[in-house]
């Protein structure tokens, strides 16, 4: 039997994860691995701050223990990627960050990306997390939408401000790709795309579609040795 | 039906797309996209100067124009990426390259990518396409084995220098992943990474995984908005 | 007898060519190599999209060929470069596209570097050029004027645009140098500068600077050798 | 009173908190604040893995909020930074980490900084720290002395290692100044100089170096306000 | 006796060291080193130009010369370092630019750092400076409050101008920190970090703290040693 | 009358400018700008050090006043560019540098360029430098030939040195073009790229190329105006 990818979604939010659930659909298939979404129970409703980024590592670490046996990759479902080294560390199974895997997605589709962050305080994070990644002579900017949890359930003013954003990252900052930077936002892609006339990268769908061409291989790797 | 994916291998070797299709064979699978690989008749035996780089490009869009009709992606199968800005702007498909997608893949699995070449003369022209992707920051070294074509063929000694080049990259310029700097290689990759000790991308099998993700969402798109 | 320095058009617009003939007739010495500027019979009237950059490569490598007997040097005078490395592997002469030699040449005189482009098609482009170049931390912007064909051939409207265009550079993105991103335009830089209060660089006139520099010092050399 | 400076060192060691406590003693003065050096109890014994520097995060910070009242700023003495950001985020005071300061401070000292790591899987870590920083350009090499915990305690074994790799680090690898990446090591700092022959940072005194001079202004300050 | 920081201001305006004596108050106590702040008898009134950079070099290396048997550390108070790496060579004391401790500073304060200039022809020295520095990746924008020497005496109308430039670099240029980019310039710090609402570094400060603590590190060493 | 370009080795070394003279005759022509080198009486026999660097700034700078009527353009002949900019705020002439103009060409001629400098202590300075110039990404390394004054002399010594430091650079650095960092060597060039099997750019002839190159330019463009 194939390994399972494991979509970690960080937060304790159901929500959002059936929201990546079936963002991450089209990429099942019958003889391929299963894709298995879940949420971190032990997580805070939603990851907004640097202290929530860093509090949910070790419950995560926890969680990916138990799941290690029938994984053959694990996706962590949040933008910042809360402890994606550590999880490298810990598995023998390859890791997936969305933050890293949406970037390195865009970088084939436009040559300067811009972000959509749902808020301020989250895109000095980011910079720090592209610097990281050396992409930064890549990057146009990252602008927030602005809007606080409330306000996010208002799915036409979160597409509205999506659109505002998007439309400024192209116009003032060069941007000529976007990346969703943030989880279970897939529903609003296509929509966004058409607005903003540039391509639109989910994070999650980019990490996911690496993570099942690695098992893949890694699978049929095994069968060929044995 | 789904759209397939063109994976043109730019040389007129069948040798060599014999390999490539061998190598994305796992990411087959009976509800995706087809993963249809071709050789480029008109081309040349091995693309190896800047001008054989330069000379495919008009070959390449006719044939992905024939093709057209049934992609829903392309894969360019040589390590130079001839022909991407090309293709996209001709094409209404995403088009993948192989050394952009090994490259980006590799930024997954290390802090800093090592580049197995074949020719020395490919480094330049190497290095001057990693500058225009941006990531010179996390490049450690990219090094030829030095093998004309006829000893290519001896796989015992291809192997072998793939090793050795391998190791000083590890050793003396601190890669910790490396890319294989060419397409039709893929049958070395799990040696070479035994040998080396460090996660091996075969630069095919990186691209192709990510044109089958991006189908898949397409396709599931497409459905869903008709 | 000196050898001569070829600046191909590789377009094969006259009209063009006799421009870029008048802009560097004054790099001319009765003592010093010919500067010979032809058009590519073969090129298409104009290079706009990556297609087209790629496309006048090979017919530019033979015209090339045909010349090398009593090249000192070439200039590709067209803003993308196209060919510069394989026509460098072809040739025992040293090669100098305008993109390049004007960047370069932008670098002594200002601290950041805009850029005058004609279609915003264009602008992903050489952005992945400067990059390559290895040059993004001296870059202001790169905006286009976002003229057609037809526009272009009524000179008051072009000029007042490429003002506006430089001025937005200046002001908004802290360019203290300009570089005229396409062949054919030196009639119009001096009004530019004077319009827009920084230097302008015509790039064909800064490749020739350097080919003829290149020719009389190779030629002095070599009858030092002998 | 003036408030405190107060140095974490983040692991359970309290022969690690003494030679901090040493090594930081002549930054006291009788009218400067207090520099109280304490151990995180709830610690590992020391920080070797990203998973123990993720893991020490929330005990830190909740160490934090107990000793907010008589802050003044805080130094997060582990050359990993662990909960830098999350702690600036919690805090109303300024945060040090040793690994910016140290960092920062050889930058005023020599052109190219080599830093000398303890174990060879801390290397990436930092080298996507140094990416965060921007800091990159002015990076020699980063290289362990890969001695273990029991090893560390034979002291004329770890400063001749230090000694051999801050010698590989100059010669081999252009650095002009060495960080020590490690707390607690300020013991051998000056015989490494001495035996290298380029200044050597002790990152917490870098870093507590910066907190006092903060906190002495910030209080003038206050008192210059009321 | 402990040595003495010998702050220059390479002016020869006594109102400016007076101002510089001021901010620096805070960082004496009774124990630590002397800080002693003069001006460049020979200097010009105001360092504006390059010409003025650079001319102040070799007077101030003369002063310097006078003050070494007593000096711990050395600190240029002047935006534009001049002289920082001659007397590096000149002097067996550490030497601190206020330029250089002031970015440095500033990137433990902020992801991306501003500066107000107080000319516009200071901005692209600043920026080779900051190029030579390698912290380009860090940096937002450099802009001038575009005042006159007799303008700047003006107080309200300067600390006017700085909030505008403050909230310029913040609000359009993504600066998260702000550097005072002159000395002299400390007390209208408070005033316009109130301002902009994001923190403000005074350079002078930046780089006496520096050296403070590296002469008290230096002097318990060598008390230490004999 | 054509203006001249006056070219000046800011040293005292009348063998030194007797070198560069002969270095650039070949850029002379019958009707082009008279090209007049010249030593500075004021200046050190030699420049060695950052002292000598900043000290020759003043009166070369008024040295360039008194040429300033005829002049055309000026090129600074130390490898150092000293007042490069100093010189560009006072004249109303464009001032080349032989180290920006050396390393400019250089990129024209390889991906990465290596530096062959006289002294260990200039390659710190070297580096400065090519950050302010943004091109540390082209850079490959920067090793002295370590002879002191008197070595100089020995002609079969110093170009042996050369040789062994432009393989080191070619073969343990991957530089593909060398830069010679230093005036008045250009009579070692052709055997050096002999020996080493790669370009080798005199910085002193590439500056008088570009520097020719703009006066021929200026002229006709007075004369189209007037």
């Amino acid at each position: 039997m194939m390994s399972s990818v494991y979509v970690i979604n960080p937060n304790s939010s159901e929500a959002v994860t059936a929201e990546i659930d079936a963002a991450v659909a089209p990429l099942r298939s019958s003889d391929g691995p299963q894709i298995i979404c879940l949420s971190l129970a032990g997580g805070p409703p939603g990851i907004q701050s640097q202290r929530d980024v860093d509090g949910v590592i070790p419950p995560m670490l926890r969680k990916a223990e138990e799941l290690e046996e029938n994984a053959g990759a694990y996706v962590i479902a949040c933008f910042s990627d809360p402890g994606l080294h550590a999880l490298r560390e810990q598995s023998r199974c390859r890791v997936f960050g969305i933050a890293e895997c949406g970037v390195l997605t865009a970088l084939t589709l436009g040559q300067r990306f811009g972000v959509i962050a749902i808020l301020p305080t989250s895109v000095p994070r980011h910079l720090r997390y592209f610097g990281a990644m050396g992409v930064i002579d890549r990057f146009a900017a990252d602008l927030p939408i602005g809007l606080g949890v409330t306000e996010l359930s208002n799915e036409a003013r979160t597409l509205s401000r999506m659109i505002e954003v998007g439309r400024a990252l192209k116009a003032d900052h060069g941007a000529d790709v976007l990346v969703m930077g943030c989880a279970g936002m897939a529903r609003f892609r296509a929509s966004l795309e058409d607005a903003v006339g540039i391509p639109v990268v989910d994070p999650t769908q980019a990490a996911v579609t690496m993570a099942v061409g690695h098992v893949r291989l890694l699978q049929a790797s095994v069968r060929h040795q044995s």
